[in-house]
């Protein structure tokens, strides 16, 4: 077990070995934020045929030059073409044809005149306008032709690859699966949050914020409960946790007396990678893994106890792990350039993770330590916008400087005004 | 009824007939991602009373001065404190009391030494170092104090919020509805993306994009199916989506022949208050509402036909009265200033929003247009990152001027490393 990484050593050892997960068939609807895992080919052409971008008239272009409102040009209404349906027959020269939104064409058209453009008369309807040859036809295949490569493995599913993948009649699609991640409380202190909390008992809040942190990446949470401070209880809930594709235990894998999930996880046939990484809050994290690159078992990460500590070493590790399992590319949050708005010092030789506030300021943005950064003080995660990273070399960020932050809060983007 | 709006008015006229949902009380972990309908306070103090932040003993520091791992200071370990339990007697002056993280620290100890900074000797200790009072001390009240407000209503839930909430002792929370947006499609021509499209028919690709948009902003699609075009079934689909917040038809709401859609609304209450929005894609977009500020029906929205022009309207209309009816107060898409990467054209009057891709070339970000703007071609959609705003009274845009864009996929902004 190698100790004392720092950041970027830990992160690269747990991405290396952590896997993209296999794939699943989901009905298109419940696909929706998940990963593609085929290529997406056209077996059609859309649209499939030349058809009316408008209710109006099909014409030919040709036999409306110079038409206007004062010079109207007026043509026989030789049919009608209904949105369901087709043209009896092609459109002779001199005539017009009723023509709906989404009808195709009638042979010989080359043009569709909006109705407001248009005064009916009985059979007959006047043309006030001269359009070019074109003008509110959706052309055959202007979107997608047969063949067509039109969305590649590997994209996230957005409501516009929904549409696309209706449109070509592909009701069922092949996704990433979802992670599976098993989350252990542990500890003789702990509660759920209905309990009485006299004598200093301390609700299992980690494992709710744990679990929200991987509903928000799109992994599905399966809390084993609190284990007490007993070999036997750790284990058979740890056993329950095996079949997912990570467990994370909020317990912390520590080095004290009763760190008993150390133990039972190697027990269990758990290989710990490493422990502790020199970042602060979340020196004692620990990493693992069950199994070999052929018969694989969960990855294994033992959360420091502390509120904060926990969240903080999940956003770094077990997020961008739960991104790759899932079959993203790009694993990790959005990083802004901001500017300090106050000094920040700290001892050389880990890299801190400061929780910030964030607040705009013209074309910039500032931020702001959330103040006390105890790794117990899970309110300055709440008004948290971003982690700023004060590099472990550093001893001192100065006001005014520009530096990295990770945001987390992405409703901090969200704008007052629309753009227009 | 108004008509030729521009987007602003629209906007207006939309937003100020929105409602905030009421409240409905939900178990916590379901309560992720909506907006608190309640003020929090703290009944509690948290952590309840001074604990041990790591495994290790509890001292006095003033017996602790000058000690050092070639100097250290050699105490009896008087008592053992676990993390659920108490502690047995107060700690008198030179002695020491084992303690796991979690437990709380015995009256009359003011520090906590790390294991790791220890040598345990049979019933003595020796202590390696000197720390100041405090170290290692998670304080009572430190983060919670009774009585604070530690949330406030309109608060998005994340997830340091569920784990605050949980701390607190708040298995159940109130929170803002989430909105049911009845989706009704219409027109002969169309069929769901399991049917034969033989003969021109087109999938009803809409529906299911729209839906996907809901659901991306929280709101729960109800989607009424296909309406032929015959005003019976339009109106018993429609009844069946009046208990719904919204109802978007994306059949459109135009002055075709065969918008039966429109009497049918009528018919059953609706009072249409605009028709028509100066912008491109999307122009022939309706807005009505049933019923009264006194006894609300659904918001009606009549979005254009077009796969891109129903997507687009939904953007700019549908989605911020969405995120109003959930109690967000930041209404709209982050909106990025970019760099435009070519020249752009257009006739001045109407606004168009334009798809565009977004690269990253150093601090800048650079827009290019998708290509084919076509209203009804959805392939650039699922291409673009951005619509870009080119305004109703400017014709040309250049190439390196600087543009605003609204962000449609967030997944741009995912970082490819983790910014240590």
């Amino acid at each position: 077990m190698r100790r004392d990484l720092d950041a970027r050593e830990a992160l690269a050892a747990i991405l290396e070995r952590t896997p993209v997960l296999g794939a699943e068939t989901l009905a298109l609807p419940a696909a929706l934020g998940r990963v593609l895992a085929e290529p997406i080919v056209s077996g059609r052409r859309i649209p499939p045929a030349d058809n009316s971008a408008m209710d109006g008239y099909a014409a030919r272009a040709a036999d409306l030059t110079g038409a206007s409102e004062t010079a109207p040009r007026e043509l026989p209404v030789a049919f009608e073409i209904a949105a369901g349906g087709g043209a009896e027959r092609p459109l002779r020269a001199g005539e017009a044809a009723r023509i709906l939104t989404g009808a195709p064409l009638p042979p010989g058209a080359d043009v569709v005149v909006r109705q407001e453009d248009t005064q009916r008369r009985g059979d007959r309807v006047l043309i006030q306008v001269a359009p070019p040859v074109g003008e509110h036809v959706r052309h055959a295949g202007e979107d997608v032709q047969p063949g067509d490569a039109v969305l590649a493995a590997g994209r996230r599913i957005g409501p516009a690859e929904v549409g696309m993948l209706a449109a070509l009649g592909r009701g069922f699609v092949a996704v990433r699966q979802q992670p599976r991640v098993a989350i252990l409380s542990g500890g003789d202190e702990l509660v759920e949050p209905d309990a009485d909390v006299a004598g200093g008992r301390t609700v299992s809040s980690n494992s709710y914020s744990i679990a929200a942190q991987c509903r928000e990446v799109g992994a599905l949470p399966v809390y084993l409960g609190i284990a007490r401070d007993a070999p036997d209880d750790i284990e058979s809930r740890l056993r329950a946790g095996l079949a997912a594709d990570v467990l994370v235990s909020s317990a912390g894998v520590s080095v004290g007396d009763r760190d008993y999930v150390r133990g039972v996880l190697t027990k269990l046939g758990c290989r710990l990678l490493f422990w502790g990484v020199k970042i602060k809050p979340g020196y004692p994290l620990a990493f693992g893994a069950f199994g070999d690159a052929a018969e694989r078992g969960p990855l294994v990460f033992g959360l420091p106890g502390n509120p904060v500590s926990a969240m903080v070493t999940f956003e770094q590790f077990v997020r961008p792990a739960l991104r790759k399992l899932t079959g993203h590319t790009r694993l990790h949050r959005p990083t802004l350039r901001v500017t300090l708005a106050e000094t920040l010092r700290k001892r050389e030789g880990r890299l801190h993770f400061v929780r910030v506030r964030l607040q705009r300021d013209g074309e910039r943005v500032l931020a702001r330590s959330t103040g006390n950064q105890g790794s117990g003080v899970l309110r300055s995660m709440t008004e948290a916008h971003a982690l700023l990273v004060f590099p472990a070399e550093a001893s001192e960020l100065r006001e005014g400087e520009t530096v990295w932050v990770q945001l987390l809060d992405e409703e901090f983007l969200a704008a007052d005004a629309p753009g227009f």
